[in-house]
């Protein structure tokens, strides 16, 4: 059985990257969607397609609708959600995208460390699971085809 | 016509009540609910009905569970919903509020300061209109008894 | 049982007023909402709330999300919708509204002429009656006491 | 991934094949379903299946009552929407199926000529994104791919 | 706890008169709505408001759309659909009225004598509680208040 | 564009074979599903599989919870439904049918003599399109796919 | 704000009994509502209204059908549901009911001795809040007029 | 056409091998899904994954945490949903599972020993055919492709 996961979450590093090669070490049939990784390609797709904004709202307001689509095209799409909140960024939109995957009854994961027990407490009970880890979240899909 | 509006958002200032002020003196029929804004209540409200929990991540999740359950009945009453999102704190909990709203097809605003265009640009493109003050809020919502 | 009745349509016109006092003189437990009815108002209110917007997109942009607030709040409450079409304008928001409407099966009625039959005919052929005058309209929400 | 879009909008001219060229030349996986674009056979299309109708009124419903068929069923298929207007013709229709798209939470577009900004306002402010030419469109689906 | 109770089904005898008069005996908090039970009327009122028709089909057509808007509207205001089935007629929109009532999750009840077990066998299979009798209707109704 | 169409009424006659014929000769992509077309096998399925019952009301309420069983896995794969009524037998399972079907928002197609326009008016009312003969209805699928 | 709060569980003690007088204590403004209580009535229902039925499983059946009816009306008046499981009983219709309500996005408390944690562990995890005293739950719905 | 079955339970025994076993015989084209049956496995999921919790109850949520995120992902593919009852164990879970497939209005089968009629009746009743056997379960399953 083929699953789809939608992977929300910050676009500063690389644990997409890492998530999918470990996926792919443990021979799961998974197929990985979400959004634009290019940081700078993020934020001008909006001023990119629809040219140039008459100030930084506009700007911000014509990529997020770009973005914005493209999440909803694939996470319609999406079998599970994994959000990964990280130390750094506001992550606003990550809490929106995991929250509407919820609220779709999506089933969802959660990883963030330690240190965001507090402020993500709400959105930790809600979700199915919250873990600490790339591997824990791996963990959790593999048991599915256990 | 009476309408209920959830107030989502930071509980470490009087906000509420300064909208609640505002909108008696405009003479609106809205009556206002909203999470606990005793902050030390709402993060022992777990332990105070579940007992002592094993470590702070138990006791954050417990309060969670009770602090979610009453956020999920006042928001089913709610036919719109306004999440304020402030300088401080990272109130995942609000953008997790505001997502689940717009999801269920809740009208929703959003008040934010200028300075966090950029971090809630996805959040604000989402929501029926997203402002910067109290007033403003209020202005949209005294917009439907004209 | 009193009913709401949400009045989609061109606001170039009184015929919201005309439908009202018909409804009175026929002793329907009606309550008519509907869209702000003065034009210039309706067209501002974004810069009215939002302050002054860059061009008249973004203008345009304000207002609507204002106005779209205001009629998903109201529409929400209704239990029946009526979408009236005159020969002038485009009213595509009329047409978005009643479209809005079947699609969450709330029961509908356009009122439209003769001569706008072809280019109504899909909304026409979706939509549970619809009929050519005001008088008309007020019969079908009549026969529901009778 | 593969994605089905469904081209609501005007069947006088050919706009649909562009777009089909261009999405070609790109070499997206998309497949596009929409109406029946011969005008003369849509318009026919009541009487030809079930036979002449007793007047315009009949004719225009029977036609009518077949393509919302098909429009349904397609829609029903389709991972994104697009609807494009330009200057001539009333289109309800077309407003009828982008709002539909849009009340199923399905991801919409829509294509306008600068000059219908203002008559088309509320619909563009609750759609994903709004573009004027067919080549942003599908700037804005290739971007799915990136 | 008042309840609403959409009494579906044929208007060629007085069985809602019955159940509404023993309703009231055992003071029941119960507000009964229903199709138009005037046959005559019922059957004209496409034409009394949309003014003559073509032939039979239009004139049947007409009808049906005013008499549906009607009980889509009652019915989205109803707890509980009770459908009652005689031996005599088709009562197509009987089964329709159940059927919707079903698939919309209302608790339904249906009457039919022992004579309709046969063809009423999915539909009677489909239902919360079929019952022979308009006392015992009304002795599950009674029982929600026991 | 491979389409599946559930075939709902009457299995007194070969009106399904006949459809599925025509679709062939017309190369159309249609899947077609239906219920239980032996009427006898239809009448003892629940006796075969649960074992003799104590009536003939449990016997048949025993064969419909089978065949409702079975309806639903289908009509939840299918894109379209078709229902035929014909001039004999009350088939209130198939009135139930295509409600079901309506209320889910499938596309529906009812063929019946003209002979039945009164009795079936609310039905034919409600579903997308209403033709006598089954070659209209295949002139209806086809229609998708011009 | 007053609340509707039905009460799904065991009809052996009088639990039922001692949290309304609780709820009374606190002044809380609560509606409770629930299944009938008297065990010899709940089991006897069916035959009580049908009539003698042929056997165990069938006595059983028509109980059932009245009772699930019940459930059914007052459940979707329900802001909340609270399901007790003691430590006698099988109590599979309280576990129905809970995840029902958990299903239809009630928000939902049970109440179990700590001897069921074990049996109870994915019933509990997918709840808003599991306690185990009536005042525990008490104190969750008093925490929502704080 | 194929279909997948998601078969909720206990997992002390072998039931769900009999049962492929023998839909393998008859060449039904089902592919069936569950939970974890390794019963050690199931209960200490939560801690093999996310560590060890201080305590039995942490410890059952946590497991229960990751057997609820596997049930959710797979038994949203299922297309039928069979659960069978032992006369051992609370099988809570079990019910759980039903009625969460019941609500989803998915097909349901419930497999359970005559002993257990009485204490599984209100869930008899909901579900689609309850029946004794494996075998029997099998004839309705292999019933959809007669």
């Amino acid at each position: 059985m083929e699953l789809t996961v939608y992977l929300a979450g910050q676009i500063h590093d690389n644990w997409r990257e890492e998530l999918k090669v470990e996926a792919q070490k443990r021979n799961l049939p998974l197929t990985f969607v979400g959004p634009q990784t290019d940081h700078d390609r993020s934020d001008q797709i909006g001023e990119a397609i629809l040219g140039e904004q008459p100030g930084h709202y506009y700007r911000d307001d014509a990529a997020s609708a770009v973005n914005n689509f493209r999440t909803e095209v694939l996470m319609r799409k999406a079998d599970v959600v994994i959000g990964l909140f990280g130390e750094k960024y506001k992550q606003w939109n990550t809490a929106m995208d995991v929250s509407t995957a919820i609220t779709l009854n999506k089933p969802t994961i959660i990883i963030r460390p330690d240190s965001l027990i507090h402020p993500l407490k709400e959105l930790s009970n809600k979700v199915n699971v919250t873990v600490e880890t790339i591997e824990q979240a791996l963990d959790v899909l593999a048991y599915i085809y256990e």
